[in-house]
């Protein structure tokens, strides 16, 4: 981008409100120790912001007791219809009412959604190629709803999202919680300054993947592609920060990847996570 | 009330947007033949609309799987912690969600909450008596935070209910679903011209209890203590007869109690089930 385009994105950012879009993992959520200090965090987080919450092990143990076996194919997960109603009780109704429960205790006026709420996240049932995934639905940020979205964030309602979607023919889907997170923080730049923060079980992304404390605290395509060719980063870590070079590319302000005991340092200008930038 | 009053009340609801709020049992929603037939008709009423939904069976069903046992003291069912986890879980997700992805494909834009969400149902913890009720809230029509739900309605969203409340502490509360569409319509009825729906398994407050043709079209209070000294009511009908004029007193328009089947043509002036007027 040249420096007219800068300067009119500038000029642009400075006039729209800032916006935290804040995922976080199922294994925050079923730890109580994690959990109220992370509802806390959020809920002081002193902009506009969006919960999205992932699923976690609580699923599997209701699951397993009401005789729900998890299925795999390829060592990848299947939604059968009985696992897209588990998950329809676990995460839309037993996680996500329970946060919200939560954060009004915090004064945070929260709002619990799927994506078939206001219809904000319609989504397309997964083809059928080498695998049938079931009831999984993929998204795409063009397609969203975000006119009933933005109407509860500028009444100052706080949405906290489970990680369902639907068809729009009656039938919910699962859809993983990053996408989600992702598909809304791009869809919403157009209106807000929105920083996307993926809140995970590290510091941030490691130069050196046996130092803790070796957190890049910017993260560009040119040092990426170094770390790249050096094989210095860690498999798991690969997905995550092209989401998040996929999700600047596509509009959206900043993505920072950090720890979710961070989460208040990382809605302020002081990150201690990984942040990348437009 | 005087002549004066009833024509400054009828120009007041003549400028008013009609509003029905229409609770419909676990019964049908447990019925799958039953079920879509209800949720077109709910879909395809052509004025501001609220759902709130009952339970069922279902989660005694799931709950009996989970091995969470239906506690009764007195014969009063009793909320403990496994209870509200569950009831959260099958109201607030399995059918609160499947409920929404349903009208949503019915083109009727519906965003299912519970009492928690943006804080529009708070309530306070049954006071321990004789019995300890458990998780179980009580609520106050005055206390209801009606701004955000007008505001979902005057944005063309249709709320649906579980009957689901929150203590303002953390905790959520399992709440009577007749009691939450009644003091939602209370609470609205200063802003709309609404007509409160109870839909039940019969056609209508009967004259006669053996006669099923017997409806009563339109219930007076002059009528309804006529009936009570005749003894001619059935006894599990007195506590709705009983709420819908509490509901008339508080300041709701019309009440209605008819059968779930004929919701299309009790939501017009031809009704077909027992109508209760201010």
């Amino acid at each position: 981008m040249g420096s007219a385009g800068r300067i009119e994105r500038n000029i642009k950012s400075r006039l729209m409100d800032k916006l935290f879009v804040i995922k976080i993992g199922g294994n925050v959520l079923d730890d109580d120790a994690a959990q109220l200090p992370f509802l806390k965090d959020f809920a002081a987080i002193d902009a506009k912001k969006i919960l999205v919450h992932g699923g976690g092990k609580i699923a599997s143990s209701i699951g397993k007791k009401l005789g729900i076996e998890p299925r795999y194919v390829n060592g990848r997960r299947i939604t059968d219809e009985a696992t897209i109603d588990l998950v329809t009780m676990v995460y839309g109704g037993l996680l996500n009412k329970k946060i919200v429960a939560k954060l009004q205790s915090l004064n945070c006026n929260s709002i619990g959604l799927t994506g078939a709420d206001a219809n904000i996240i319609p989504a397309t049932l997964r083809p059928v190629g080498e695998i049938d995934y079931g009831f999984v639905g993929d998204l795409n940020a063009k397609e969203l709803g975000i006119g009933n979205l933005e109407l509860l964030l500028s009444n100052s309602l706080v949405p906290v999202f489970a990680p369902l979607t639907h068809d729009g023919k009656g039938q919910l889907l699962n859809t993983n919680a990053d996408t989600i997170a992702s598909a809304l923080a791009i869809a919403l730049s157009k209106a807000y300054d929105v920083r996307l923060v993926y809140c995970f079980e590290k510091k941030g992304v490691l130069e050196n993947i046996d130092d803790e404390n070796s957190v890049i605290s910017l993260l560009s395509k040119e040092k990426y592609n170094a770390l790249l060719q050096d094989k210095k980063l860690a498999d798991g870590i690969l997905p995550k920060i092209d989401n998040a070079f996929a999700a600047i590319d596509s509009g959206v302000k900043e993505v920072l990847i950090g720890d979710a005991g961070d989460l208040l340092l990382n809605c302020t200008g002081n990150v201690k996570g990984t942040l990348f930038k437009q």
